[in-house]
């Protein structure tokens, strides 16, 4: 099987075209490097890195593959000058930007010859990738976990609304861990998937065991866009969750938010396993996940399923044409 | 193109895997008719009818098409023990019930002989289901229109979930107003789909052309899940919405909630046009939808999407076996 006829595989110059989402608390070396080795296209998750622990990062990273990588910044990050200044000086090929403006590095990252891709969650965002020379977008879901636009829009409907405003390559995200989704944003206009939930729910992602087991084992209606007040967040439901939307069914204002949400409380929840207290970022897909997998596992069953889904379509068209 | 090798298509005897979603104030006999007449399976939306309505609209219906049709039940609606004894004694030959038990009426709509579809949101209706002896489902995701489940899961990940765990023929809904959209959903699994909004925006629905007009202008953003604290329903944003809005955020009760809502809203935002104060359920893919066009067009400009959308997915397979 080869994906070669697709501007994603051709672009980062990787066999297939899968993205693992760069994701706090998750994508460290370990799993970006297992990710790039099978194929996909590993990214190192800054978000949650200071800037000495990206270094380390991004040295192990070189050892650990030598095929193509890269580095996800989300722009909010207040050392994010500094963050770029490694990823230049490492001599890190691809980057993603998130959450902020897509005209403040580009520029300054292309100067390096870096590839650069910018996640966003609907169409002014996407004119101004294109406005901007960005080589990529992520368009992203409602479903997806973690922060999340502020329209809703589902990637069933942010995909073509992208597709037909935007020539740029394109990758959806959001809801997609298996192989029938891949091929389901394909049918919708994409050009390659990114994945965060099923990777990090991996093996060798370096969120905590127990908060692995606890969000493989999410059922419908477990994962909720919440936090709106501040910025749209979809959490697994744990007490955390429980305590934020008592407070917001009651109208608790942003600034009483923001100080029962406090600091630290996603490292508290993925990477230190507290299931109460933490924040659990994960999306509404971790229902289809029953368990940890080696990502090279991961990697089988999503180009299989994606198989199987494509000749279970084909068969469904025979006498369509 | 038929689309022959497909339970849909059989269970019903239609052309097209398409099925219109029967919608308050919105489907009526010219709808349905004009639907059934493309090829597709057109459904009176009972929900909006008097008893002595949705007579007339029957026996309108056996005059405008000689194919197959159906009738769309809410069981929330208190009239529906009569609603169904007239669908029984007209003939009715396939009933699609919603917002409910599927246990109640399936075994008395059986005993006539009528084909019987439920609608859900979630795995737990859909084994339910089964258990009742329904002919099919259909899975409605957080994207449509109108009154929704309480777990928000998406078009993109409900149908693989109930794929997953249902045998039944099944039909995906929410978010669905374009080819590419119908093929996805095909990819995910379904075997048909069920399209509410862009129905709802012919020149054949009942609604009225100011309310057409306002919702195929709806912007990124503009329709959201709203009174849940209720029903869960998706509401395209207007006066009435903020006032929603205003109340949810400061933590209306359910109570003052309902007194805030009160009674017809629907039908005097849908049917009246009163874009102020009325209640304005569309599905969040009116984003996608830019004109008001007679239902054979809109069946053109769907099955050419599909197979476009096809086509290109075929291109993009190519070199992948």
């Amino acid at each position: 099987m080869s994906f070669k006829n697709n501007r994603i595989t051709r672009l980062f110059d990787i066999k297939y075209p899968v993205i693992q989402g760069g994701m706090v608390w998750c994508s460290g070396w370990r799993l970006a490097s297992a990710v790039s080795n099978c194929g996909g296209l590993g990214l190192l998750g800054a978000g949650s890195m200071h800037p000495e622990t990206l270094l380390q990062h991004i040295q192990k990273m070189k050892q650990a593959t030598d095929k193509p990588w890269g580095v996800n910044v989300p722009l909010l990050n207040p050392g994010v000058d500094e963050l770029m200044q490694i990823i230049i000086s490492e001599g890190v090929k691809i980057v993603f930007t998130a959450a902020g403006s897509p005209a403040k590095y580009t520029p300054l990252l292309k100067s390096h010859g870096i590839t650069v891709v910018h996640v966003i969650a609907n169409s002014r965002f996407a004119a101004k990738c294109e406005a901007a020379g960005v080589d990529a977008i992520v368009a992203e879901g409602f479903e997806a976990g973690g922060h999340n636009g502020r329209e809703e829009t589902t990637t069933m409907n942010l995909i073509p609304i992208i597709r037909r405003s935007n020539t740029l390559p394109l990758i959806a995200a959001g809801g997609i861990g298996s192989g029938e989704q891949m091929l389901a944003a394909m049918a919708l206009g994409a050009e390659g998937v990114q994945i965060g939930s099923l990777f990090a729910l991996s093996k060798e992602s370096s969120a905590h065991a127990v908060f692995k087991l606890y969000a493989a084992g999410a059922r419908e209606g477990e994962t909720m866009l919440s936090l709106k007040k501040i910025t749209p967040t979809r959490l697994l439901k744990n007490a955390f969750f429980d305590l934020v939307k008592t407070a917001e069914d009651s109208g608790a204002t942003q600034e009483s938010l923001s100080l029962l949400l406090g600091r630290g409380r996603a490292k508290k929840g993925i990477f230190d396993g507290d299931l109460e207290n933490g924040e659990l970022e994960i999306g509404q897909v971790a229902t289809l996940i029953k368990e940890v997998k080696p990502v090279s596992d991961i990697f089988d069953d999503l180009l299989n399923g994606y198989m199987q889904a494509w000749q279970r379509l084909s068969l469904l068209q025979k006498g369509n044409e």
